[in-house]
């Protein structure tokens, strides 16, 4: 961090600060759509409910019994939910859903006790244990290799495809924010947005065992840990490539692997470019901004569309809201523009009289 | 820890604290020797030297240059090195040189700054890099895979193999010390110990990636980190083998990962088992413990064996010290038998009579 994360600035055009993009900064901006709405036109010309929950960075633990106990309270001709942004020139966009998200915690424990590594010719190493199962998972283009894993994944139609060969998206914009060389899966915007839409993934969010610190300590470890998130496109269910994974697991040969799943309640969700609610964000746009949306058939993060989608029953989008594709979500240096506030705030209040 | 690893106590015939075995205890042994010998006999029928050397845990930094500026001084007819110990049954055992042992830093950095880890379908992750790689330096049955890694290791001997074949080494000791249910390559103690003796190893001490904490995080690393520690046998060097390993990175196609290798300074070495040191240290055994000692090619720890060997050209064994094989040098609970102590005490006198 160049400045305080909870000492929020303004500098440069943007506001700095932990989770001014992610996401306290779209709720303001909602609140003053409605009060400029209020003070211009008067009484918003349809029916608004807020739900604010706050625990979706822990993996919403109350939310799907929330949602359960309280469906008709919930229903809606159509929903926003935070979780879009602009590119990094300024295109508003928005998605029809969301990834899913699994996230399991993998154990080796191959001793009770660390010992001396001159004994490692002999004795178990949990880091190569769990290795030897990580490679298993996932091969070195990215390519997930757990039988079946993409079986229910829903596969890209002709329309959202050519929406999104229309789209701004700038791999080169990307690799400016995090400083990084090559993406995996080519150098071409279409191919690689494709990609961060329609693949499914297996991340190491975390590796950790033995000796971490500065210098050398010449040690064989007791335990191994790997924090692994696979994300799911719209269709394929949490609980049922967790199976997969557990089989997988089982067939080859690594039973003695601890399966630990996070207790995240978020599903992939998407639904159809024909909805209303689609209509009027797109429209939306076009009034607050001056042009067309980027549209995404959905997100490439998780988000509460499940709920609304299936659960509740009410078509949900996910607007351009506050920020930006250089955003820094969940990493140091998180920011957001102030013409990409605005711009979402106007986009919030046109979706009133567009609905 | 079950007690303060800083507040040493004696308990259950053993003595507990942080470096009691390896190896402040070694050097009280040796004074206790040569007092005793003082009070019993007088002045000891050899000369004396000592050498303290407090950096060992830290790679010797200063060692190297101590040895080459005082050669003259430390020349002699014989030297013992702190490293031998005990078995679990209480065999004395004597080493007749150590392995050596190359330690390495592998650092992969793929991006300048984390990301959200829903970018992670393009964006690279240090940890897979890393993964990927480490998975061709070594299988899962510990063989080694870098091109020509064993070209230069010492083979047994007749004669080491009928030591070792008569040895008390139980693998099942280890097993309940350690908690450990299967060692790699096999459950027969001859074997085993072979392999404990003449395999070279490659260890994951340390790995590091991400999000290391309890919970969830959805972050895809900006770098990953292995310490790895290549254990070699005698006529094996450091510095060659440091070259295979960068030749290996380059063939695979991984520059892009760095190494970073510590400033170890100890080379494995090894004395035949017709030196004069040797049969002083197997006829002290006999005296001190009424048996004679296992004897060892060489340890599977790292020791200071090649400065005298091979730099001053003293002969060097390890005698049984004052430790055993379930001291638990480097890990927590770190103890010395009484019983131990006082037959390595006893040892090093009879050493003083047998040379």
């Amino acid at each position: 961090w160049k400045r305080d994360p909870f000492d929020p600035t303004m500098a440069d055009g943007k506001f700095w600060g932990r989770g001014c993009g992610d996401t306290k900064g779209n709720l303001i901006m909602q609140l003053l759509a409605v009060q400029a709405w209020q003070r211009v036109e008067g009484r918003p010309p349809i029916n608004l409910k807020f739900v604010v929950e706050g625990e979706e960075e822990v993996g919403s633990p109350h939310f799907a019994s929330f949602v359960h106990a309280n469906k008709e309270i919930l229903k809606a001709d159509g929903a926003t939910i935070e979780g879009g942004d602009h590119l990094h020139e300024g295109t508003p966009k928005i998605e029809l859903g969301c990834k899913g998200i699994l996230y399991v915690e993998m154990v080796s424990r191959t001793a009770s006790v660390d010992q001396h590594s001159s004994y490692a010719a002999i004795a178990p190493n949990p880091g190569w244990r769990l290795i030897h199962f990580l490679t298993t998972l996932r091969d070195a283009n990215g390519r997930i290799k757990i039988p079946g894993w993409y079986e229910d994944a829903r596969r890209p139609t002709a329309r959202e495809l050519r929406y999104l060969r229309a789209s701004a998206f700038s791999a080169d914009a990307l690799k400016g924010f995090w400083g990084v060389k090559h993406f995996i899966g080519g150098e071409n915007n279409f191919e690689l947005l494709r990609r961060l839409i329609y693949s499914p993934t297996c991340t190491i969010c975390g590796f950790v065992s033995g000796y971490i610190e500065e210098g050398t300590k010449t040690v064989n470890p007791a335990v191994a840990k790997a924090k692994i998130d696979f994300r799911l496109v719209p269709n394929m269910k949490k609980e049922k490539q967790l199976a997969k994974l557990r089989d997988h697991l089982k067939s080859k040969g690594f039973e003695d692997i601890e399966l630990r799943p996070a207790p995240e309640n978020l599903e992939a969700a998407a639904i159809s470019l024909a909805a209303r609610v689609v209509k009027a964000a797109i429209k939306g746009s076009v009034d607050a901004y001056g042009r067309e949306p980027e549209v995404w058939p959905w997100s490439a993060g998780a988000s509460a569309h499940g709920f609304f989608n299936e659960v509740v029953g009410v078509p949900s989008i996910s607007g351009p809201g506050v920020s930006y594709d250089g955003s820094n979500y969940h990493a140091p240096n998180e920011n957001i523009r102030l013409t990409d506030f605005i711009g979402g705030s106007k986009h919030m209040a046109a979706m009133f009289a567009r609905m």
